[in-house]
Parts: C-alpha cells; sequence; structure tokens
C-alpha cells in the first residue's frame, strides 16, 4: 500500500504495455509515447471540453518529444461513438498518409477512449494507440484492457474490437477537474474491485474512500493503481472475456438496463447505474441465500458515506417496470445461448459467474428495487 | 503430389483453422461449419451472382445440419467494400440479435470475404466467421489469412482487421462456373506461390498450368491446395506481416499501382495487374543483377502458355506515366518510413524482401515496361 508510480503492467505476451499513474503524468506523455509506441507520427483525439484545458499541455509535451502530430476535436458525449464518427476520424487520418507505425492517441473519458481505439484498431488493419483518460472512470476501467467500439441502433458497444493500447497514462492530477458527480461516478468501478475479488481493497476504500474522493492525491494515485493492477491481473488472465473477465461485468447487467431505460444520458450515469446494479447483483445473491446480509449493509454504508446512489433515481414521468428492465438485458451483448449471465457474490470480494440464474427471482428483485 | 483432401490446417495455436480443399465440399459444408464454428445462428453474406447458382446448395446444407441462418445478398463488385455496406450488414445481423456464439459466412469472391470478415471481427467484438471462396482468387488466397477490410477514399483495403476465420471451405467445383478471364488472373496468385519459395510447384505448373485452367479436377484440386499450404505456412510464422507474410505481396507494389491508374476495374482484374507485377519485379530484380535471365524467360513461357498477361493493356486513352505509378505506390500501406519496399526474387523460388531499392532504378524499370 504505497502511492510510488513505478512498474504496472498488463501482461499480454508481445502486446503487453505499461499503465502510467500518478500525478503529473500527462507533462512526460510525450516521451512515454515515443519510448512505447516509437517516433511515428501521431493524431490526437479529443473533445472540445478536455481539450479546452488538457490539450495544450499533451501538445506541448508532444512537440518536446520531437513527434509530429495533428489532432481532431471532436463534439463531447456519447453521440460522437457511431459509425459515422469513426469513418470521418479514419478518413481524417487517412488524409494524412499515416504509417502502420503512426499512432493514435485518445485524450478524454471512456467515448473517446473507445471511438479512437476503433479507429486505430481499423487503420491499416491496426495502428499504435494510446490512452490518456481524463476521467476517473475511464482511469480505472475503460481505458484499460482493449475493450474499444462504438453504439449502434440496438445498443451500446455492439460493434468495436478488441485492441490494445501501446500505453496507458493515467494522470490523477486531471481529476482535479473532473466534475463531483461524475467523479462519485467514476468510483462505482473503484469499489467494484474491492466487491468483487479484493476484500483488502474495500477495507482500504472504507477508511480511504472519501480521501479518494476529496482530493488527497496520494489516496486518489494508490485507488487509481490499485484499480488498474487489479483490471491488468483480469485481463491478463482472460482478455477476450471468455472466463474470469465476466467479472468485472459485476453490477452491469443492472445497471446496463437501467441506462438503456434512460437513455445512456446524465439522468444517470454509468458508473452511476453500475453502483445500483452492484446493490442489486448483491441482493439477488442474497434472495438466493449466497451472500450474507451483513456484507450487503457494510456495502451500504460505504455507499452512504462516499455518496455512490444506491436506488434508481425518483424522477418525474420515469416509471421503472421490471419486465422492460428484463428485456433490456435481453440486448445485452453477455448474452449466451438466450440465458442472461449474472455475476452474483458470495459476499465481499467473492463474485462468481452465474449462468443459469432464474429470471423469476430477477424479477422479484427487480420489483423489490424500482416497484412503486 | 496427391490430390487428397485431408488434414489441411492453419495453424495459429487457439485461432488454428482447417481449409476443405476439394471438389464438392459444398455440399457437406452445414455439418463442416456446425462442426467448426458451433451451432449458433449463422449470417450468409453473398452477392446477386454468386446467389444465382450457389445459395440454394449452402442453404440447404445449413439446414440438413440444422443451422439457423438469415441470408443477406450484396449487389456484385468492389463497390460494396465501404463503410456504408459494412454499417448495413453490422445493423442487418444486429436485428437478428446475434451472440458472440454465432456465425457469419462469406459465400463468393474476395469482395464478399472481405467485407464480411470484417463485418464479423467488429459484431460484439467479435463472433465467427467462415469463408466459402468461390473464385479462384479467393481460393487460393484471399481466403486464408484472416486479412479483411473495405475500401476508402484513399485506396483499397485501407480500414480492416486481422481475423482469422473458423473455416475455410474451398470447393474446386464451383470453378466450372467461373468465367476464363477471372480462372486466369486468379491463377496468377498460384503462380506466385511458386515464384516466391518453391521452385518445385513451379515445375509442377509447368507441366499442369493448363490443365488447371481447363478444368481438370484432380489437377485444380491439387494447384488450390497446394497454394493454400503456402499461405497457410507463411500466415502460421507471420500472422501480421511484420516478416515472411511480404513475400506474399510479390508483384503487388507494381500491381497494385497499376489497378490504382485503371480504377481497380474490369480493365485490369486484380490478377492480372498482380502478373504483370511479378514480371516488373523479375525484371527490376534481374537489373540489379540479382535474378538470372533465364529464370524470367522460363517464367514468360509459362505466361504465354498459360494466357497470364505480361504486359500492362494498351487501351485507347490510357497513358502509361511511371511517375504516377510510383505515386500510386506511395499510398500503397505497405510503405515504411517513407520508402516503399520491393519484393525482389534472386530467381524463381527465391523471393526475398528489400526495403532499401533506388527509386531511379524502379521509374527506369517502368519506362521501360510501360513507356511509349
Amino acid at each position: 500500500m504505497t502511492g510510488s508510480n513505478d512498474g504496472l503492467r498488463l501482461d499480454l505476451g508481445d502486446r503487453s504495455y505499461d499503465i502510467a499513474v500518478g500525478d503529473g503524468t500527462l507533462k512526460s506523455a510525450g516521451t512515454a509515447i515515443r519510448n512505447a509506441a516509437g517516433p511515428g507520427k501521431c493524431w490526437v483525439v479529443t473533445d472540445e471540453t478536455v481539450a479546452a484545458t488538457y490539450l495544450a499541455p499533451l501538445e506541448d509535451s508532444l512537440r518536446e518529444a520531437g513527434l509530429a502530430f495533428q489532432t481532431i476535436v471532436l463534439p463531447p458525449g456519447e453521440g460522437s461513438k457511431n459509425f459515422a464518427t469513426v469513418e470521418n476520424v479514419v478518413n481524417t487520418v487517412l488524409d494524412g498518409a499515416p504509417e502502420r507505425s503512426s499512432t493514435m492517441i485518445a485524450l478524454g473519458g471512456g467515448v473517446i477512449g473507445d471511438l479512437t481505439g476503433f479507429a486505430a484498431s481499423i487503420i491499416l488493419r491496426g495502428i499504435n494507440f494510446v490512452q490518456i483518460p481524463t476521467t476517473l472512470l475511464a482511469q480505472v476501467d475503460s481505458s484499460v484492457g482493449g475493450k474499444t467500439g462504438i453504439n449502434t441502433r440496438h445498443g451500446k458497444n455492439l460493434a468495436g474490437a478488441f485492441y490494445q493500447p501501446k500505453l496507458v497514462i493515467a494522470d490523477t492530477g486531471v481529476l482535479d477537474t473532473l466534475p463531483r458527480r461524475e467523479l462519485v461516478a467514476g468510483y462505482a468501478e473503484v469499489v467494484k474491485y474491492g466487491l468483487i475479488r479484493d476484500v483488502g481493497f474495500f477495507d482500504w476504500l472504507e477508511q480511504n474512500g472519501a480521501a479518494v474522493l476529496d482530493g488527497d492525491g496520494e489516496a486518489r494515485a494508490y485507488a487509481v493503481r490499485a484499480s488498474c493492477a487489479a483490471k491488468a491481473a483480469v485481463v491478463a488472465e482472460d482478455e477476450r472475456e471468455n472466463g474470469v473477465r465476466a467479472l468485472l461485468n459485476f453490477g452491469h447487467t443492472f445497471g446496463h438496463a437501467l441506462e438503456a431505460e434512460t437513455g445512456f444520458g446524465a439522468e444517470l450515469l454509468h458508473g452511476e447505474a453500475v453502483a445500483i446494479g452492484m446493490i442489486m447483483a448483491l441482493e439477488l445473491s442474497a434472495t438466493l441465500d449466497l451472500c450474507p446480509v451483513a456484507d450487503i449493509d457494510r456495502v451500504r454504508q460505504h455507499y452512504a458515506a462516499t455518496g455512490l446512489p444506491m436506488t434508481v433515481p425518483k424522477a418525474q414521468n420515469r416509471r421503472w417496470e421490471p419486465a422492460t428492465l428484463i428485456r433490456h438485458m435481453g440486448h445485452d451483448k453477455k448474452v449466451q445461448d438466450g440465458k442472461v449471465t449474472f455475476i452474483l457474490a458470495r459476499g465481499i470480494g467473492k463474485a462468481f459467474v452465474a449462468r443459469d440464474v432464474d429470471l423469476g427471482d430477477v424479477e422479484r428483485l427487480l420489483d423489490d428495487a424500482v416497484g412503486a
């Protein structure tokens, strides 16, 4: 449990890469990128919001490292994650005659990372790709592990590629400018790592979670680092989600349904949906006599202490229907042979993949959780 | 040198797959697909031309094997290899709620195979994919090895993925209905395997090439099989073209320039461009004192005997400009650090990668080859 920044690496043979976590790592991004991806030409992809604060320091650092680059600035928001934007980004990069040694750099949150990674994966059948995540959610989850993609009219992330970056640069200093609500939402994914298989980390979060959210630099760096290490270990074991990687979806099947119902927008952020979904997954585990109720109480206390949402928002004109939510789950891509898989838990740190959950139990759980 | 059909396999660890070569393999496609890709739902992608003759037998065979399927029929031709068609195909498949165990089946030539493989690679970040190539070119080249992709306004195959099929079914019987010109063009890629590293196979082609083109079933199956075996060996050694796989581009840098100049259309088929490009590569090798002139004479004799083109077509209104052709090469995606790589040869069966060819030599060669 130190705040040191050395040696975090995702081990995938000749596709292994470093995850550079720390306060101020953006300043030396150029050199790190040059070391990891070579001296080829770079394309930075970012959005208007992030560009306003962090594009200039990144560009300075690329110049200092002697890297030629162009910058593509997209509008912020989930609306960019579609085929049309990918095609535009691909064509813009191809306008500059990239080679296989060229590098795309994603500077932003999950939307920018997913979109840029997918574009990098298909240009010339794959050019270099570097992630510089600027939200807590992206730093601890989406930037690590190589899941890239876009949304279609059928749902989120239904088209994409498994494509690993050459480097992830998580500058925890940039979280200082992140709105509190986004910070808390991203924190849900941090808590997830404790819940799925590290009760010791959950202990640490109980002691330090408030400090992480309140901007304590050392606590924040430790939390991001531990989360990235947890994710890296899982991905190294199961890159393409044939096994243990499914644990990372803890809370996500429920969360996905909640997000689908609220339109994947500001009404319910992804991390908030996951937070609520994890409570639902624990409650479902308890009703199946798998998870001690005392563990759920402990998780609820931590949620209360850190401001994580436990229940669906009571928005006007929003009626939560268990049957509708279950339908949303049916279009989740984690379906196998017609059955929705749930990640359940035998307690804090003891998640497992359950493939044969009775949908009746799920419906009763949802009735209790979202019913009038 | 037998015509037997057993045991051809591309060895890529857990992504290894069989290449089923033989007369009549289409009839048992359903069972073979079920064995290789499982019982999941299938989507067949084909074009109107191929569908007219070969869709019904494939569908019968899928039904016999108890596989549920839908069929997507595209217009024939290179015009389908674009982002818009991929997006349509992806959305059509997603309309049917695929799972990761679902399978896309490409029934057609290189365009259908490249497009379908790319779509399969991105749906849910990768579903199963099976190639049923129906042209000689696709059977001996594009269906094996996992290169998939589409064209952009910048050139051919500039966006795509390395994505291996679960199975390739090359029914040499379907070549009976292939127009002679397409058959001969595809034969250029067969000759290529002899030229790059198998003088023994080139010897065999000298004896049997005419029989292959005239429809001798045993000779044809042997030629396809030997070609697939040669390609499989190269791809197994170097899947992502970091080394030896580049040899498969013998004749392709010149050929690509010729195709770009003629608009990738009926004026010059891909195989014809490759045939001419291989002669150019041999001539360039000879001018650099690398390749004995006697070997080139031998190759020219084989071209003459089988009807392969040796020189660019003298179309009206077409002026071949060496400088323009060299510009076309500059946009080839095989460029590294600004230098065009050429595959040269020290004789028949002795190709190698040359990275530092003087463009002046190339220009002089082109002057001789296409000049007035």
